[in-house]
């Protein structure tokens, strides 16, 4: 029972599809805002908790500061502002009040408030009132939150008007300790993507002309979508003095002179589950990894006959009793029984449409015989009969597998789907000026990724928009090589990834 | 080492300090609005967690809805607006432009949006997508989320214009069931003020006059706070069929005949935690009760020469890994070490500030007897000598006797300050009208609450109003005896809890 629409036929309806028939999240009366359902939200709750242990583990704590940012602020920061100037809701009144018979804003504000786009601003002000001296350093927090920016081609999960991330914020004494926190939170990232969401990412810095407004170096994480375009999956940023010297952020060093603190920021956004759908469904619907399943097995009763229940359920309780005592990947399994008033094979299809990793069903046959239907979202079609003893000793190692097989499907199609046969502009052209070659299952489809060299000018931005593509990335393992820069022609030692991306 | 301002002095002022010592919260520049620090946050952090097992315990799922709400949405709503009109964001501008010079609003919106005061329109709107039979229902949604009220007199985390707190929104097949929901959530709110928070809380039922704008009852729990002022703590909702009715929430019954769902709501916030301070701080700062504690046991190394650094360090990591096995209220345990280069008594006093339960110091002494130094906040200049093994075997105990001593502290406090010797309107007025009776510690404060009769009619809110006291609650425990009016004077029945308050 494939979805409506196939991944092959329409990329983009394909997505809103699996969201929607995994019950994920749907699109708001509030203009480009989205309802994130119960199953959105889990996945969502589970990244967040795998992720505050990192943060913890690297000694952040957690903080959370107004939403609400004065005009002013942003009229500090010019580089800054720039950046999103263009995308940001305004609060310019506190009330209603009715006017000409019907209910209108009132109350003007003296100075309007910018919902936050990002906090920056306005936490670098409270930075400046807690740090004074270098013993106060480094201050290293991290805020749960949702921003805004005022997107005019909204997609759910991938780009919404209002939408829910962390971003970190850190002041430091020193640049050196302030970059490599910079690296060290890109590298939570990218374990949080390859571990937890089982994506394969390339780790980079972006383009000078492509940095965070403000920041001195922007890194990132880039990974690869099944229609093999670029998703921007995190990013983190080196700010140097620049926020803390427009705030204020100085203090006395060991020097017993004042200087500016050094300030990072670094952030990753609901966005990632459009990641993992893009990277993760098929035709049959939504795939979760076991790692962020809200649910990681799921019972569904099989019961014909009212009299059965009574006994069926009753096992199935013991089941999970049993189950809870199991940790895959060393914590508590995440088990549900899906007791609705529901047809147990459409019961059945919903947890297939949604992604859960395991799914057992169990009527009195089964009871009878001390022993289960599993059924493994990867295999859908197929299913195993186990003695209860069978899968108990088996399920953590199932779940395991489920997660290591994922990310391994996900890096093979990446790194089959990099190209780095391009070597001139004549070929590269040729390349993504047309349909391009994409590989999977021995299949051709659409388009991938080019590693080759850049001249490092921001001149060549013209091009990469002529050609609708980008830079995604320089990244980090540089061969140092010489060759001809696959935009101008000009001899260039850069290496960067070419790509289309969302 | 006591606060500067005692809390017999001045008590608002005794508050701010006891929040600033503490370092919980700070005001911002962002008008209204509040920084809440990590100690504040793990707080609230805990009190999430906790109520969430609650939630999922009586089969809630969370969800995200936008923060964004149209205007006509609340122009549909009479009744309900009108409880929040005066005190709304309004975000009516979509980007910033240069003019005159200066960045300005630009691009105003269409339809001027409102930011939630409140999620029940826009809840409502989803619903009534998601149901359409009786199979349908309940459904039982929770969210957690940040929440604006134009509050012109802010107060930090009792009163700010944006809080953060949970909303729980349910639709239902019948009346009987959705208040029976109502009440379920107001005992969650019972459990979690008393057990989780060790603060005694009153149930009841809001007078007519007093409920949530749009509802047909507001139950709520009211605490009392150390100035014997009340604190409504939590308050939960039957909205009838007046949200299902004009969002449109309609469903086939089992008669095959359509009817409007029976909604509720029901929330608490982030106030929670000054109801918290308010309850157990002293005039040595903040008291945490462990089970909400960030940090349930600190340890402080007290390190006079580097060359023991080393040595005291291992003793202590060691400690630290004994200490996890523990599992005091049958959760893991929450221990900091706490390695800044502060002296150590400076980290002693801090940690008193901020209310954590236990503290150990550990110096290269205790290291050669196996012991170490305890400190419990509950008895601040006191220390107890222990070995390492009177430790281990006495943390739980100890941490869940903290725990119940707070709450039975509080409770003596609140039964011994609720009067009911006063019979007759001028005995009220006499005793509302000068500075009251208040027994703590054998000491008279200032002010109690009063139990006595009403005879439940509006018109007596002039009164209270001109006495600057209000109605917290109908109690739930009526006694149902016949009496006069404490307001009018008239025969009464209704039980009544009248208090100053928050």
């Amino acid at each position: 029972m494939t979805l409506k629409t196939k991944r092959a036929e329409n990329y983009p309806a394909w997505y809103q599809c699996v969201v929607s028939e995994a019950d994920m999240a749907e699109n708001s009366v509030s203009p480009g805002c989205m309802v994130i359902k119960p199953w959105g939200y889990g996945i969502w709750e589970r990244i967040r908790d795998l992720m505050d242990e990192e943060f913890r583990n690297t000694d952040h704590e957690n903080a959370y500061f107004p939403m609400f940012i004065p005009i002013s602020f942003f009229r500090k920061e010019a580089e800054h502002v720039e950046g999103f100037a263009k995308e940001m809701a305004v609060v310019t009144h506190s009330r209603l009040a009715q006017k000409d018979g019907t209910l209108q804003p009132d109350g003007a504000l003296e100075e309007p408030l910018i919902v936050r786009p990002t906090s920056e601003t306005i936490i670098a002000d409270s930075f400046s009132k807690w740090v004074q001296s270098y013993r106060d350093l480094p201050v290293l927090i991290n805020q749960w939150a949702n921003v805004v920016r005022w997107e005019m081609r909204p997609r759910l999960f991938l780009r919404t008007r209002e939408f829910l991330w962390q971003e970190g914020h850190t002041a430091h004494a020193s640049a050196e300790e302030a970059e490599a926190e910079t690296k060290q939170m890109l590298e939570v990232y990218r374990k949080t993507s390859e571990e937890f969401l089982a994506m394969p990412v390339i780790q980079g810095i972006k383009p000078e002309y492509d940095k965070f407004p403000g920041a001195v170096d922007t890194y990132c994480i880039e990974a690869m979508m099944q229609d093999g375009k670029a998703l921007q999956a995190g990013t983190s940023h080196f700010l140097g003095q620049n926020f803390a010297r427009s705030a204020n952020i100085s203090f006395i060093n060991k020097e017993n002179k004042p200087e500016f603190a050094y300030t990072t920021s670094w952030g990753v956004s609901t966005r990632l589950i459009g990641g993992v759908i893009m990277t993760h469904a098929d035709d049959e619907g939504m795939v979760v990894p076991p790692r962020i399943a809200p649910y990681q097995v799921v019972i569904v009763p099989v019961l014909k006959k009212a009299e059965d229940e009574e006994n069926v359920m009753a096992y199935i309780n013991t089941l999970v009793r049993e189950l809870k005592t199991k940790t895959p990947f060393g914590e508590k399994i995440r088990v549900k029984i899906d007791k609705r008033l529901k047809q147990s094979v459409d019961k059945f299809w919903e947890w297939t449409r949604k992604g859960a990793p395991l799914v057992l069903e169990i009527g009195p046959r089964d009871v009878q015989n001390n022993g289960l239907v599993l059924k493994n979202r990867l295999n859908v079609g197929q299913k195993e009969v186990l003695s209860k003893e069978e899968l108990l000793s088996s399920v953590e190692k199932r779940l395991e597998n489920i997660q290591r097989h994922l990310f391994e499907r996900a890096k093979a199609r990446m790194d089959l789907n990099i190209r780095s046969d391009i070597q001139t502009p004549e070929e590269f052209r040729a390349y993504f000026g047309k349909a391009n070659e994409w590989i999977e299952d021995g299949k051709v489809g659409k388009v991938a990724f080019v590693r080759g060299k850049w001249n490092g000018k921001a001149e060549t931005e013209e091009i990469l928009k002529e050609l609708k593509i980008s830079i995604r990335c320089l990244p980090f393992d540089q061969t140092g090589t010489k060759g001809k820069c696959l935009l101008s022609g000009e001899d260039a030692t850069i290496d960067a990834i070419y790509a289309r991306s969302y």
